[in-house]
């Protein structure tokens, strides 16, 4: 059965394989009048690219977003929006080995259990290149976020690679600054932590040449998000962003503020530390107008060793995976903006 | 917009006001042919009761469940399942001051500002009690499974209550037992290691007099699974427990196996431990036919210290919590394993 | 795979078997804030009973509604509102000569095959009592149009039992009325023209006796809908009622005004003559603002002969199906006057 | 509200503007394993391409289907199926006086209404262009129909254009000729009985050259069908089968058999003929496994007298409906062959 629709009002449809012809997605569900910018959208798109950083893989496609529908004049129409982004660098001959030997870590088998026909070039559909259907719906997701809350705010960032995190001090510092995103584009990586963005630096760069990977925790802030959004009982705001972030490839695992130390504590703590524990943003599943922090755990990538050796190896799809977890929870969001329109008479 | 529908084949649809009639749920979606037993799934219900152990909340329900459709000669019919429980202990003096006053930590005020008109008593439909309707369908969701997977075994256990955690071996211990069942219904509380459970039992003991509270971790494990479950891209098995499981109120966060240790983890090692990290069961998101370990984080119930001295007082909700997240759990494999039955032609 | 549920913003969930326990319908995603009165909802009801007319069944039951959630002193709160009639003349003996031979024109023999175990008491899920929830359902729909569009107006009548058929004359005088519905309840059958109404009377009360049954048309009309009601492409206004309304039994066809007289016209006829073909409602298959008119016909019912024996013969079910046919399009009509807000930024 | 999603398992997502880049359909949902040829795919489409007989409009475009997913080495994939055709011939400078002065009785102005910023070149996604995406889809769902059910035929005829009708033999004869499609394409306009066909090429042929304009009845036969389709009670196949149709530009009435006439009838009558009545394919609206008959009226096309003048006059759409009404059904079968897996255990 289908799996490749997200949101239940502001809907996404994404297609495409790795090394197919182009990559896509079709959004049904965007409101007519929100403003539409194609060079916004491409920029949104670049952050994601592979290549962008001197950590990440090699293969460097232009990905150049072309708009194919639901929009006249620069601004949307309320009729499904059409992306579609060519596929050029697609070196199957690469892949022609794991068509007889699936790799280790990857999808390769299970997916042969499942569809038994499967496309083996570049993993097919469960290649990490699906993302860019979701940067592309993520990037129209923020525009209509701008119409309806132009205050609300999506950021995230790295906090923390194998075994170095960044200090109490420099999270306090990122999440209340006032311009976070530019401050997070001026890095490399967006570490906002000099010292350790030096020493992952160093350990990414050695592990660029030995072939080893790292996995990592990445932070995200939600500011500016107004009281009441999530729809009881199953589609609480907490519900549906995990369902939007586990969906992501090589993700492991989430928690809300600090989830995990919270389930350690005794109550009294927890509810006089709720400021502290980023945990605000949340009850009842549902939005309180405060920030909103989540926090996912990414397993190291699959592709060790032999991969590297053709000079290829990214050794940690973090700086990558921003975007796409901003997309992710851009997505959940709009469709909650939109869907609380119907809560009340 | 509505909320309260789980599931996208085997669906379930919720009702009910923790102070209102009725508790209920229909299930669409369940094949004909499955055997049905009411006497099965009023035992399943009843493990969810509060006032089942000693340490659990002094409100004690009946809740008898009553079937009004969908059976015929035990058997299912293809047709709606509806389950429905009658509200008899309904103080909703007890509550008449929440009216004026928003208990803190609760959802009082965020359902405030969503739907303007809400029902205070006992939380309304934010009440755990809207639970009930969970564990109606887990049961049978069950059942189903029974008929399709008889191997398919799904229990849960108490990993943490504040600081005390059950040690590795014990962890083994259950997770490899032959009937893991059963031996954790022998125990007061589930918690399968004996001086991890006195230390708690203490601990409980002496919060359910101070008014004190405390969460945890559950941890969740699943047996004889088929490989192939989960929809790619958006319906990752892994993405739609995600959403299932933070559902449930006072959740915090999740991890699939040792999912946040695993990110701290070199990629070299990862792959050689996947095993005793417990990450065997899943692969790019999709069911590998291995075991499958989700750990779910409950904060501190909001019930501190005023609530207590009525001596209704609960200090720890995980116990009530295990039926719960296996309902929901059970309602979503069953939801995979017929969705599966659409993947080949 | 499970059929029970209609509507995309606004919806319903239908349960029950005709001589199973009980009847019943979840409404989800009805807003918080509509004015709900039970006794309205029991009225509305009251027009679909059985045994209302001189000329319908003989089974009697009063169809006592209960409302188990989602409404508090008085005010819907946004949550799933149940409602629920236990089935208490339920004489299932009657029917056990069925479970061996199907009645001829039933679907008692396309249901097993489709399902292999099925109820047949009464035709189960089958039966036209399965309509009780959609009624039940459709007074709330009316309730939330009240405190959206007041002036919406939709009421149907019978434009044609057999041979017989009412009047142009007397087609335009109820459609005109100022108080149409009134009119409509002052009649034993809802034949709004007088010479019409005595010959249907002579006719069915002979069928009463002989056993014969007929079909006949009805006429739906919606006057006071806003314009812009219908979401292109599937779910034009007009494909949406044409799936709500074929969803009834008995119904073989429909048009919109005079459809198939229009398709036999001339391009500049038609298009001089909108308003004279009742067909000024729709353009595009979206509302225009003008009053809508929707012909549904039912062929007659497939209890003949042998049933009429034991005196429980309706000889037809056009008056019975007139509050289901407008129960119906209340429900699309709610459906989409919630989805529309969804429609600009 | 997004409304460009058919189908519950089989599900097409379609998009795109007359006059914007491109037109085209995803479909999430078919299984692994469909044999699939462009080819095939290529001549579906070509049927329905405006300027294929002589009688339909001058704008002749090659709508060559670019395959952009979902497919490997011949076989589909199980992942989304994306099909794409760039508009080549698009106008626009044809519709500029549009934007001021809606045409009568096209929806330009119910979607100004509607959207408030709309698209008005060529009727943007109001266009008859938009069903583009449609017969894309059908071919597809025919490929799934033909692996699953290879005896299943769905075939379609003009019945009537304006008062020319064709007679009952020919109805009989090429309902039950052994391959009527060939039957049919060896026709200008499929219209299966020669004396009618030749006085509608000629009522045609003036009105071309007139700017009159004309409506009718398409019949469409499917045979071979299992019995057991449609999921009661709102899926029931009468009633998808009504949105599928109804959900077309330009129709405005359907019956089933002879519904209309039916419900004249006695029901003795009735029972006696359903055969003759073409009404023995369906029962409680679930397919009996015997030969479906569908009727459904088209009015007179919209662009009558001004367009005409520059030499696009299309005095009748019916010929061209064809493909797009065959379709709709084969996506409406489609889906429920699928759904109809998961009824039984």
């Amino acid at each position: 059965m289908g799996g490749s629709t997200f949101g239940r009002v502001f809907q996404i449809h994404s297609f495409g394989e790795s090394h197919g012809k182009a990559m896509g997605v079709v959004i049904d569900g965007c409101p007519s009048g929100v403003k539409f910018s194609l060079t916004q959208l491409q920029e949104f798109v670049n952050r994601r690219r592979p290549g962008f950083s001197p950590f990440s893989s090699k293969r460097k496609e232009a990905d150049q977003v072309e708009l194919l529908s639901g929009v006249y004049e620069g601004y949307t129409l309320g009729t499904p929006i059409a992306l579609l982004v060519y596929n050029q660098d697609a070196r199957s001959s690469d892949y022609d080995e794991i068509k007889k030997k699936p790799r280790p870590g990857h999808a390769d088998d299970v997916w042969k259990v499942k569809y038994k026909h499967t496309d083996h070039r570049g993993g097919g559909r469960a290649s990490a290149r699906e993302t860019l259907s979701r940067v592309m719906a993520g990037a129209v997701a923020k525009m209509l976020i701008q119409s309806l809350q132009p205050k609300l705010n999506v950021f995230s960032f790295i906090k923390s690679i194998g075994l170095f995190e960044i200090s109490s001090a420099a999270t306090q510092a990122i999440m209340q600054h006032p311009s976070p995103k530019k401050e997070l584009e001026k890095l490399d990586l967006a570490i906002p932590d000099k010292e350790c963005l030096e020493k992952v630096k160093k350990l990414l760069g050695d592990a660029g040449v030995s072939g080893e990977s790292y996995g990592g925790v990445v932070q995200l802030v939600v500011r500016g998000l107004p009281a009441g959004l999530g729809q009881p009982v199953f589609h609480k705001l907490k519900a549906d962003l995990a369902l939007a972030l586990l969906s992501i490839g090589s993700t492991v695992g989430l928690e809300f503020g600090d989830g995990f130390k919270i389930s350690s504590e005794r109550g009294s703590e927890f509810h006089s530390l709720q400021q502290q524990h980023n945990y605000a943003g949340l009850r009842g599943g549902i939005s309180t107008g405060e920030a909103m922090v989540v926090k996912i755990a990414f397993k190291p990538v699959s592709s060790v060793g032999a991969v590297a050796r053709n000079g290829r190896h990214d050794p940690c799809v973090l700086q990558r995976a921003l975007p796409i977890v901003e997309s992710m929870v851009l997505l959940s969001i709009a469709d909650h903006l939109l869907s609380c329109r119907l809560d009340k008479v």
